[in-house]
């Protein structure tokens, strides 16, 4: 993160604490109350503290306070995020979905604790989110209606979910549309109800909603065509995983069906679409140098 | 149903149709919309229309209608709750939990749909049960907010989830406490917060909460108690599945474990329990009766 400013460095510093024991409060709730069923409390608390760089609960926090929000009533949607971004990777690593035994260098929940136990782990990571909300007495209930509703949409059949179907069925014989569409239900979904429910606990206007909406979905686009070109081009370090992975899969990617060229130049322009929709909001230093930190990756 | 009376098989009729015609508009809804992702759309229709007696979301209606409110105001928390049981047999029937080929006589979710499918649909149905909740206009976001902060509670790892994780890691080797708190919660907690979200719905005290859960606890440990009976003593018409399958997997039961007439004394006092339980609700003549059905199996 050599790129943020000093002020910018001590808030990214403040929030991810925030986030981070916000996290293991809601874990060590369940944990310490949990008698004969620890083990799936543990399986969850170990893939929730399994790290990441915490952007979804980090836009939330951020969205709230650039609409003029107090960053406290943000906490449990931001946590609630975080909680479902984890399950879905628990979900995705199972033997029936990517069978993937590692996840960022740690045994996968499935490997750590059962199939069955990660199995359930999810499931109550994908309930806990909507329980945390819905028992948050910083925010009214019309708030917290407004969040789950939100999140609920991000999540399902027409968000997440439905991304991660396609993503199944159509593995390897996607055109452009499809493509884009996949990416942004997958991805996409996610990033909108993070920037999203942040301007829901400010208790923003529709209008900001509608710009965190192309905001997100302009970051969550140009983030997912950098990985594609550096898939193709770029080292390891940068990617976080091996090089020409995708194509090993047989995978279409977008810089595969457009060249390494126009994926280029279309992350540039997204880039600078997603700054643009920033120029909507108050103080956004720290969100424009975490937007670029997280797309000035070298392409 | 033949012990029902006149006007309650009438109740019963309109109730059940109530409650089919609600699930299936919030399943057309998904199917309709859904484009590339109609499989899973699909998949959670296919299980949830499966069937069964919808035990549960008739609970959820009459607890409200014996409150004095309006069943209309418990339309979506009844169809939630039906979601998440669904949710939770698609799950259970998976090869790494029980690995059963069939529901009801239907091939189970995933041998119809394939694994990753049901286990995507799954995740969508307890989504999207959270999702009808929060968006229903018929009831106010108090209320809302706490149907969903019971459920959510219900399901989780103090509820059936939990339950679910000690059936898994405790399989032939429960004594007798951790076998009650196991049925208590693996299918209790689900009966619990029908009869409580009910109440809710109806803007009910405190006290009838209560009182609700106290029916719940002795109607669900009562139908447990019994299914046990006729694991050892039934006939399969009575039970719905192969007698005797409980000892063939080795399974622990409140009857193998304190014997088949401790088991019958059991089950008559908790059925008087659950019957005095529902003397504190007005008009329950239909509840009464739909109580004995469940729990007048021979045994």
């Amino acid at each position: 993160m050599d790129n943020f400013s000093e002020k910018s460095r001590a808030r990214l510093d403040t929030l991810t604490r925030l986030i981070q024991s916000s996290l293991d409060g809601y874990m060590n709730e369940q944990t310490e109350k949990a008698d004969k069923q620890k083990k799936v409390a543990e399986a969850m608390a170990y893939s929730l503290s399994a790290g990441g760089k915490r952007i979804r609960p980090l836009l939330v926090l951020e969205f709230c306070r650039v609409c003029g929000g107090d960053v406290n009533s943000a906490v449990s949607a931001a946590c609630a995020l975080e909680m479902i971004h984890t399950f879905s990777l628990i979900h995705d690593d199972l033997p029936c979905m990517d069978n993937d035994d590692y996840r960022r260098g740690k045994p996968s929940c499935h490997k750590a604790y059962g199939e069955s136990e990660a199995l359930l782990a999810g499931d109550a990571l994908l309930n806990l989110a909507y329980g945390i909300i819905s028992r948050d007495e910083r925010i009214s209930p019309e708030t917290a209606i407004k969040l789950i509703a939100n999140l609920t949409e991000a999540v399902g059949v027409f968000g997440m979910i439905g991304g991660q179907v396609i993503d199944t069925d159509y593995d390897g014989d996607m055109d452009e549309k499809l493509l884009l569409e996949m990416y942004s239900m997958k991805t996409g979904a996610l990033l909108k109800t993070a920037c999203q429910m942040g301007c829901i606990a400010a208790g923003a206007e529709e209008a900001k909603l509608e710009y965190a909406a192309v905001y997100a979905e302009k970051l969550g686009l140009a983030f997912q065509i950098i990985d594609d070109i550096l898939d193709i081009t770029g080292d390891e370090k940068l990617l976080g995983k091996p090089v020409g992975s995708d194509k090993e899969c047989g995978k279409v990617t977008y810089a595969s069906l457009k060249g390494v060229e126009a994926a280029r130049e279309a992350a540039r322009r997204l880039t600078d679409e997603a700054m643009d929709a920033l120029s909507h909001f108050e103080d956004t230093e720290f969100l424009k140098e975490l937007t670029m930190f997280l797309l000035k990756r070298e392409y």
